[in-house]
């Protein structure tokens, strides 16, 4: 088998050698070990427990895990530090959910002769799946990795989780998955609660593994697709929740850009420059006005992008991808280029690029820059009109999030935002969308290809796509689990 | 095209000509008719208004409907005629779910700077996906069919429903869709939230439509299956609900067998000929346990299944595939014949059969008799010991439901229930799977094949197929929608 490398982005160069990826065998012993703790699993208390050990684990490594996973993906210990402790907010966060029960969605029915027909005693619940697979993404190496949403939120509901590593971040995975690990020891339960692998060909292997019940998976439209495509022909086909790509269309009115044409400019290029662009959430699109207002507000966009920090990428495919996604979006009829992206190779980081920023008018817009190019990059498309606005939403495919700017008391604004909910899952007013709040409310999912399936893999609901309701017809209550038995006790 | 024949099960004779099957071009015809009305559908108050309409529609027309059903199911006026009063009931227990508001799911979390990272004001609630597909069965020619659970659980989302009629019953289903469009014109709403199309391509060009969001399926394992795989293989996939098959195993303890000979063998086999056998839960595997209790409870049902009246199935290629399935499991090694199915012409019922009763030793149980039969057989597995019957659970795929009969107070009725549950998503103490409440607490689906999604295609729960989240960020409440900027008022 092909070993695992660790590599440093800031120079390309191999860091350490993390043993081997897993064959087939090792992806079945993988699923095997974690599927055998699904009974182990079913005790709320000790899941609470487990999560909160996790939580407490992550902080008591952090130095050495936001170390490591900065070595893996240059981006930077502040930003680390901060998604480290989102990561121990979100275990603790999952643990009171599981504490709480209410995602039980325990529902009872008593008899009734007068239904048509007759009801009988019901009492509904929802159990886990089973063993669910997790795929970590490139751009989180803790937040939607080893220690992410989609381990913590299987977790509460009762999977166990085989994790398939990211190639950028092994190490990292690694040590993320001894602290989880260690912290279902602690908590009672068997270390291969989780279960990490590594490997591209182990990936396709545990989406097909017959013990496998779901899959969380967090990347790029092709890679997502292939894993979705593999779910949907098993022979018994499992959900297979993923988040491929998203443009996260900005709407600016001109009201908000003739009053805000600083704030906007600015939190705009914070926003998809955020993470060197790395995010799932970066603003691709921004519909701004033509005309003078419209105009300033470019204008500003392309000082703060021209003045903005280079640095390294994921990788080096991410970094040749980027580079090659922005000279062809650059080269596309109509486009103005504000800002030019490119290297910018830097004492220990010769890898670094610096942002770019496009411009073209509405009219002109073709398909290819409807698409997301992952990196620092966003391209400004100037309307004139609402209809005009209008013609480029109607070309939106699905996306996680769509943003609107406009002004207090603004006529049509209602309209904006109904027209925006029609094709995102997060729509927000006068903010930017980097940055996923952990919380019941959220929803980090949208139509196609934002996400695979209408949910959220993100906040209280995302616990939802690891279960499954059961009913219990006329069962006396001294046979039933103890939810159903004494609901709300 | 072809013609769209309605025949007379009874006899195989074609009844009448009823139109021709869609082309592609009438498919996206309908899909387009249809998806004209989503915002229409918005409207709650109409929704509900609608459906309250249907539930009065279909009263007023049940002479009609009830003799058009009959003629072309042989499924019979009583039955029938209970099954069109479950249709209304259903109609009015999802306007109460519309006008109660509770499945819109609405979250509120207040603006939280503690928390990490920070969480803005989010507002979450549920919306419907578009426009969907929804095919008929042929076992139920109103309740999962044009005025069936999916079409009122997908109206009261607020989808409008392009329905594929079954072959077996095309003229009940034209009346029934001219009934719900009538409602739908009553409650101020265009007749086209509800737009009915026939024919076998007509159903893969609809799963293939790219103005349709979700799709509803209840019938065989290689039809559904076939509509997944093609839901799935779309350039942007959607959700593919589909009921597929289901054993609906039974255990009986040796206590209950014991106890309760002549009732258990009474209700079995009033439970699997009910209907002909022609249901989804119809029970079809029974673990019996060996020795002179189980003996006895076998003699019992063999006498009642000899005794079973003879009747026709739906169409005459049931007809075949029951009695070939019948002679394929008869045949199987170690299986005795304890009542022969086969044909039973009578006077008006040339295509009638007699229902049949088969047994095999657990050790001996291969693989055809644990795939469902449809149609009115069912096979009593003789158990030796727990070990043995375990042996034989191990064999299961998903199921609709599973039921035990023991005895009050025997120990290891909880364990046996919750062995059912794993692979079944209703669980039923001392009573028989046939007859599906609607119920908040119902869930009708279970793991592949029973569905293809762990939802409920029953219940109140059903409505929560055809909607998808969206959260609303920093949205000030005079652009947010009624139910979001005052929850619960």
């Amino acid at each position: 088998m092909e070993p695992v490398l660790s590599r440093d982005p800031r120079t390309g160069e191999v860091r350490a050698e993390m043993g081997l990826q897993a064959d087939t065998a090792a992806v079945d012993a993988a699923v095997r070990a974690a599927y055998a703790t699904v009974d182990l699993l079913a005790d709320r208390s000790k899941r609470s427990a487990l999560l909160r050990a996790a939580a407490d684990g992550v902080e008591a490594r952090a130095a050495e895990l936001i170390a490591a996973a900065d070595a893996e993906t240059a981006l930077g210990v502040p930003r680390l530090t901060g998604e480290l402790a989102r990561v121990a907010y979100q275990f603790r966060f999952f643990a009171d959910i599981v504490d709480d029960g209410a995602f039980l969605g325990v529902v009872v029915d008593e008899l009734d002769p007068s239904a048509v027909p007759p009801r009988p005693a019901l009492r509904r619940w929802k159990v886990p799946v089973g063993a669910v697979a997790v795929f970590a993404a490139s751009n989180f190496p803790f937040a939607f990795s080893v220690p992410g949403g989609d381990t913590a939120s299987a977790l509460a509901a009762g999977c166990p989780v085989v994790v398939k590593a990211h190639p950028d971040h092994p190490q990292t995975s690694e040590l993320a998955a001894a602290t989880i690990r260690q912290a279902a020891e602690k908590a009672g339960l068997p270390a291969d609660v989780l279960v990490l692998i590594h490997g591209y060909q182990a990936g396709s292997d545990l989406v097909r593994h017959p013990l496998i019940s779901a899959v969380g998976f967090t990347g790029s439209i092709p890679g997502g697709r292939a894993l979705f495509d593999l779910a949907a022909a098993r022979p018994v086909p499992i959900p297979f929740y993923g988040e491929l790509g998203s443009l996260n269309p900005v709407v600016v009115t001109e009201r908000a850009a003739q009053a805000r044409p600083d704030e906007i400019a600015a939190g705009l290029v914070a926003s998809y420059t955020l993470g060197q662009g790395q995010f799932c959430t970066k603003p691709g699109l921004v519909l701004v006005p033509a005309g003078p207002a419209g105009d300033e507000l470019t204008g500003k966009a392309a000082a703060a992008a021209a003045a903005a920090a280079p640095g390294a990428l994921l990788d080096g495919r991410m970094r040749e991808h980027f580079l090659a996604g922005f000279a062809a979006r650059a080269t596309a009829p109509g486009v103005r280029t504000l800002a030019e992206a490119g290297a910018a190779p830097a004492d220990g980081t010769p890898q670094a690029v610096r942002p770019g920023l496009l411009e073209v008018d509405a009219a002109d817009l073709t398909g290819g820059l409807l698409e997301e190019c992952f990196g620092p990059v966003t391209v400004l498309v100037r309307y004139r009109d609402t209809a005009d606005a209008e013609a480029v939403l109607a070309r939106m495919a699905g996306n996680l999030t769509a943003t609107l700017h406009a002004e207090p008391g603004e006529s049509g604004a209602a309209a904006w935002l109904a027209r925006l909910s029609r094709f995102a899952g997060r729509v927000i007013f006068g903010g930017w969308p980097t940055g996923v709040a952990v919380a019941p409310a959220m929803t980090h999912g949208g139509p196609y290809p934002a996400t695979t399936s209408p949910t959220t893999s993100v906040g209280g609901a995302a616990i939802e796509r690891w279960l499954r309701p059961v009913t219990y017809q006329t069962v006396p209550p001294e046979l039933l689990p103890a939810e159903l038995a004494h609901p709300g006790s």
